[in-house]
C-alpha cells in the first residue's frame, strides 16, 4: 500500500541483494523510518522487539532471517543455530514456526554452496505469496461486506482490534484487506479503531495506515466498543488472528475475546480474517495455546509526541505499583460468525475449515 | 483513609470556615496536591475538570459548591444561578442532582441571612453521611467476600474497573470499601486493577490508593480481564456505578459492560457497590440514560512522568486521526450478580432493590 504516494511493502530486499529492509513499526505513528537488517541477529532482534509484528509479516521476516544467516555462513551448524534462535523470538506466532520449518526443510538437503541463493529465493516467494493471500482474503471478505446493510445512516461501520492491516503482513493485511477492498470499490465504510492497549497497535498502526490510504476511521478506547455495539453503531467486527485451532478457536491480541462477547450479545457479526499458515491443525482447543506474558513496562510506560514534537516515553503508574501483561487471549469458536481465508468464507468449526481445506481431513 | 500515615478525606472545610479543600485527583498518581475552592465557580470548574470525580464525591462537592455560593451572595437569584451552574457540570451524575435538589429545597424557604450557615451545615452532613454509607457498603460486601473461596492459590483475586475507592467518595469508597474491610480483617486479597482508558482512573487512582493502604494489587490493561477470568484468576468482580435504574441496570465507566459479559461467560460473580443516592428510581431501563461524550483529547493525549520526573502530556495518535470518547456504558441487570448497598445485598432487579428500599414501592 502507499505511504505519502509511494508504494511500499513492510519488508523487502534492498538493491544490494543481501540487506533486508523493513519499516520500523515501533516508531509509528510518530516517525516513518526504514531499518536495515544485515545479520540474522538483527532480524531476530527486530522480531522480538516488534520492529516488525503481525503473524504473516513475522513469517516473512523469519524467512529473511534465515537468508541473512546463510549470507554469512552456510554450514549445518549455522542452519541449526538460525532456526533455534529465530524460533525463540516470538513463541506464540505459528507463522514463525511454519516459515522456519519450511526454510529448514528446503535448505538442509542442499549443498552449502546453494543455500544462500535458495534461502533468499524462498524468502521472496513467501513474501509474494503472503501479499497474494491477503489480496484474496480481501476479495472474500468483500463478498461478506456487500451483504451488509448499515444499521444507522449511509455508511457501514466496522470495528477492528489491534493491527491486522498491511503493516501486519507484507501487503494488504488480513482483517483490513476486506475494508481496503470495500473502500476501493466505493462502498462507504468507516472503521472504529480500538486503541489496543497496552502496545496501542490500533491507535499507532491501524489509524496510521487507514489515514494514509484515506479510509474514514475513529480511534476509540478499548472500553468503548461494547457501548457502540449496544447502540447500533457497529455493523460488523473484523479482526486478525495469531493462531487458529482446528476447531476455529482464535488466539489474537488481548481483548479480542471481550469484543467477541459484546458482538455476540448484540447480534453483530464477528469475522476473523486469516491466511492458511495461521491455522494450527495440530491444536483442537484454544485453551491449550500458551499465552505470552510480556513486559510490565508495556503497561506502565507509553510513548508519544511531547510538547516540542519529539517522541517521549512517560510512566503512567504510581511508583511501585506492579503490572501484568498477558499479550493474547483466546476467543472460542462459538463467538466467531465466520472465518475469512484466502480460499473463501467458512463457519468457525472443524467442519467449516475442512470445507475449505479438505486435504487436512484426518484419515478415517 | 491514610496518605503517608495521615488520615484524609477527599473534601473538607478548611480552618477558616469558608474555604473548601479537595485533593486534586487530576495530578494523581504523580503529585499529591490539595486545592482550595473559594467560590462556587471554582467548585463548578473542579467538578467539570474532574479535579474531584466519583458519583458520591461529586454530590458532596456540589453541596459545598452551593455553600460557597451562599458565602458570597444569599439571594434567591444566586440560589438559582448556583443550582443551574453546578447542575450542568456533569450531566450523567445522579448524585449531583440529588445533592443540589436537597440543598435547594432546604435553602429556598429560609430567610437569606440563614442560608450561608445552613448550606455549610448541610454540606458537612452530606459528607459525613457519605462516609458512613460507604463504611456500611464495606461491611455488607465483606459478608459476600467471606463466602468466596479462592479458585487458585491462597488468596482471593478481585477485579475492579475505574476508581470506586475512597477517592471517588468522601471516605472508604463504594466498590473498594468491601476490599478494604476484607484486607483489614486479615483476609488475603489481591486486586486486578483495570487501567481504565481513556482517563486511566484505575492505573492512576485505584492503584495509588490501594498502594497507600498496603493492599496487594496489579495493574492490567482493560483488555486483559476476560483472559484472566477464562483462566480462573478472578474470584469476583466489583465495580461502582454512577447511576442505577429501578430495575438494576448499572451505568458505570465505559468498559464495565465488557467485564460483566466476561464474568457472566465464566461464572465469576459480578458485584456492584452503590450508595442509595446513586439509584435513580424514576428510570426503568438503562438504555434511556444519556451517555456523556467527553473530549477526544482524553483519548489522544496522556500524561505521565517524563525522563526527569516532571509530568509531561504526550500525543499518542497519528496527527489528524479523530477519536471518540463515550464516557459511560450500561450493564444490563441480567449480568449483575448482586447489588451491595448501605442497607444490604440484593439481586439486581426491581424486586431486589425494593426488598432493601420498601418505601420506594409504587402505590398499587
Amino acid at each position: 500500500m502507499k505511504v505519502d504516494g509511494k508504494p511500499y511493502r513492510t519488508i523487502w530486499l534492498s538493491d544490494d541483494g543481501t540487506t533486508v529492509q523493513v519499516i520500523d513499526q515501533t516508531l509509528l505513528p510518530h516517525r516513518f523510518v526504514v531499518r536495515d537488517w544485515r545479520t540474522m541477529e538483527e532480524a531476530e532482534h527486530g522480531i522480538r522487539a516488534m520492529i516488525v509484528r503481525g503473524a504473516p509479516l513475522i513469517g516473512a521476516a523469519a524467512a529473511y532471517g534465515m537468508a541473512l544467516a546463510m549470507a554469512t555462513d552456510t554450514s549445518d551448524a549455522m542452519l541449526t543455530k538460525a532456526y533455534t534462535t529465530l524460533m525463540a523470538s516470538r513463541p506464540t506466532a505459528v507463522n514463525l514456526r511454519w516459515a522456519l520449518d519450511d526454510l529448514h526443510e528446503r535448505l538442509a538437503p542442499l549443498p552449502p554452496a546453494q543455500r544462500r541463493d535458495a534461502a533468499y529465493r524462498r524468502a521472496a516467494e513467501i513474501a509474494d505469496e503472503d501479499a497474494e493471500i491477503c489480496r484474496r482474503i480481501g476479495e472474500n471478505g468483500l463478498g461478506l461486506i456487500r451483504q451488509l446493510k448499515p444499521r444507522q445512516g449511509e455508511r457501514l461501520n466496522a470495528l477492528t482490534h489491534c493491527n491486522a492491516g498491511w503493516l501486519a503482513t507484507v501487503d494488504w493485511g488480513t482483517a483490513l484487506a476486506p475494508i481496503y477492498q470495500a473502500h476501493n470499490a466505493g462502498i462507504p465504510i468507516h472503521v472504529w479503531v480500538d486503541e489496543t492497549r497496552p502496545r496501542n497497535q490500533g491507535a499507532s498502526l491501524t489509524a496510521w495506515e487507514l489515514a494514509k490510504h484515506g479510509v474514514p476511521h475513529t480511534v476509540i478506547a478499548d472500553n468503548a466498543g461494547g457501548h457502540l455495539m449496544q447502540h447500533g453503531q457497529v455493523d460488523f467486527c473484523i479482526v486478525g488472528t495469531d493462531r487458529t485451532t482446528r476447531r476455529g478457536d482464535v488466539c489474537n491480541k488481548i481483548g479480542t475475546y471481550l469484543k467477541a462477547l459484546a458482538a455476540h450479545d448484540n447480534g453483530v457479526p464477528f469475522y476473523v480474517g486469516l491466511p492458511y499458515p495461521t491455522i494450527d491443525w495440530t491444536l483442537e482447543d484454544g485453551r491449550d495455546i500458551p499465552i505470552e506474558e510480556r513486559s510490565a513496562a508495556e503497561v506502565s510506560r507509553i510513548a508519544g509526541r511531547g510538547p516540542t514534537g519529539e517522541v517521549v516515553t512517560v510512566d503512567i503508574l504510581p511508583e511501585g505499583s506492579p503490572a501484568a501483561n498477558p499479550a493474547f487471549d483466546v476467543t472460542p469458536a462459538r463467538l466467531v460468525t465466520a472465518l475469512v481465508t484466502e480460499r473463501g468464507v467458512c463457519p468457525a468449526s472443524e467442519a467449516g475449515l475442512l470445507s475449505l481445506y479438505p486435504e487436512r481431513a484426518r484419515a478415517a
